[in-house]
């Protein structure tokens, strides 16, 4: 198994990004990892122990900064490492790629090399969202602003599998992001997908629980939630927004006041703070991709940056993408009248 | 100053919506409030203290449930409360409205008695969201899902006579909800509302400070977030449910287990939540109306009502609508190519 990492991505690229990689190639004895990226940057941060020989390098001399515009970015900077992963991808000397760098880049890559898998028509970020009973699905967090009702029917699909094999939910249900429960609710992107869903055959069609709201996705209402990508940005920042803020006040008005038990409030609050701030996740898999493509947040540490090589790893062996093809195939979304 | 107040609309009324009443009326000794619905039902809560004069009860026999769907409920059930609260405010008898009842009902009464300001194209439902710096009025969050860029810059205009007026914000900030912060970023409907504010006269140029990411509202960067009202609805349920879900596990994971100081932190956590539970504020503006009209959350308690006929009343003392009538005039969204 090889991944290939764009090692200058991030915003502390590449010292916490390479030490997400030296932890990733010590806990999976059978994962190679390319460093792409600025060899006198990255060499003197490699470890000298015997998983150095599973973390290759791969020289490239420019990065897409983080708030450069995606489109252009890639085209001035022809040797930049965003795009090195990419092309390593598409001539298959990797199985995957993760990157915590300029996001839009990374799924216009994906866009300008034409590695969309076999009947996907677009691409979504899925970001995996802690509930009140385990994990949920929500897709698409950005790739796709300009959604049609039948990418949001298969990224209810690829959703479920992401879910099934890699979350371990048996039967995922599928919720539709609305503004109420009603079937008629919402605007027409919303309707046409309803509709699309309650037409699908079989498994499909029964795993389908309507629309959701934006309170349920927490309660566990649902574990895919299907939207389209600026609903789906939109909601996932304001969410990481109303943790930071939550987080700091009850620092400030409900554990600063404590004395004795103070020390004892504080380390519990961090560590709730470590396993539900967005930023330690993992990573979203960009789904439709053919490949394990696996987008960070920019703030990534090593940790988040380990994770998301585990899970590319874990991508490529469950061999997602063959399921996606398959189910695709078996459910083209339901002709509209 | 007269208010009619929809008693029988809210997950738990009439009670809590009666006793709101009764606290507004002995708090604001001008206020007068129209308590509208069954009378066998308000009559028994009414006090028998002096504010009983001004708690005026006008009869009607039905209710709109909170999940009909409003328009038809609004057509089968000509005695409704929503519906002669409007008939009230669009014969004059009372200057504004309230209601904790179905809000797509409230909304669809606004369209059906065609109460728009001169000059509103569409009115917009206007949230108050708490942030590290203050205030920030959010809009809109469920009345116009299929916004069009003059609404949204109306919407600019809208909000912010409304913090400057109610919220005391010399000069609001408005930000336009979006996925990126460059100008180039978001749909097409992002895209155009950004042309319109960039190409607007004098001061709402000055105070358009651009695109705004979700997780940048919490920390206070504008002081009005236009969006169109899917958009805001499913960000402001979804903040409703990280709230929630943060608040238990807090509770749960932090406060647990303490001994000798839980007592102390439980009481301060609770007075957090009290302050910052979104249902707990007074309610939000429909802006664009003729006349005051605030609409509470459906779980809204007797204190949220209390508040939202005080706002209620302020708006209505305060002329904005005259002041929305004369800013919409000065600025009419500018020719787009």
């Amino acid at each position: 198994m090889r991944i290939a990492l764009d090692a200058m991505g991030g915003d502390h690229a590449p010292e916490p990004i390479v030490a997400g990689a030296i932890q990733a190639a010590c806990a999976e004895p059978e994962l190679t990892i390319v460093l792409v990226g600025d060899q006198a940057q990255i060499e003197p941060l490699l470890p000298s122990g015997p998983e150095r020989a599973r973390l290759e390098l791969f020289h490239c001399t420019q990065v897409v900064g983080m708030e450069e515009k995606p489109v252009e970015a890639l085209r001035r900077k022809p040797d930049n490492s965003i795009k090195r992963c990419w092309e390593l991808l598409a001539t298959r000397k990797v199985d995957g790629i993760v990157s915590a760098g300029n996001t839009g880049a990374m799924v216009a890559g994906g866009h300008f090399l034409k590695r969309f898998l076999k009947g996907v028509l677009r691409p979504g970020i899925a970001a995996v969202l802690p509930t009140a009973k385990g994990l949920c699905v929500l897709l698409d967090v950005g790739a796709n602003i300009h959604a049609k009702p039948e990418h949001l029917f298969q990224y209810g699909i690829m959703g479920s599998i992401y879910a099934r094999n890699i979350l371990q939910v048996e039967n995922p249900r599928i919720g539709l992001m609305n503004v109420g429960e009603e079937e008629a609710k919402g605007h027409d992107l919303a309707r046409g997908t309803h509709h699309l869903f309650a037409q699908a055959s079989g498994s499909l069609r029964d795993r389908f629980i309507g629309n959701i709201e934006g309170r349920d996705i927490h309660k566990g209402a649902a574990d895919v939630v299907v939207c389209d990508g600026f609903v789906g940005n939109v909601v996932l920042k304001y969410g990481e927004g109303v943790f930071e803020f939550l987080m700091k006040i009850i620092h400030a008005e409900v554990l600063s006041p404590l004395q004795a038990e103070r020390h004892l409030a504080e380390r519990a609050l961090h560590e709730l703070a470590v396993r539900y701030d967005y930023s330690t996740y993992g990573g979203a898999p960009l789904l439709g991709i053919d490949g394990a493509c696996i987008i960070c947040h920019g703030s990534s540490g090593d940790r988040a940056i380990k994770n998301a090589l585990l899970v590319a790893a874990r991508y490529a062996r469950a061999h997602l993408n063959e399921i996606i093809i398959q189910e695709l195939e078996a459910n083209p979304p339901p002709a509209t009248e």
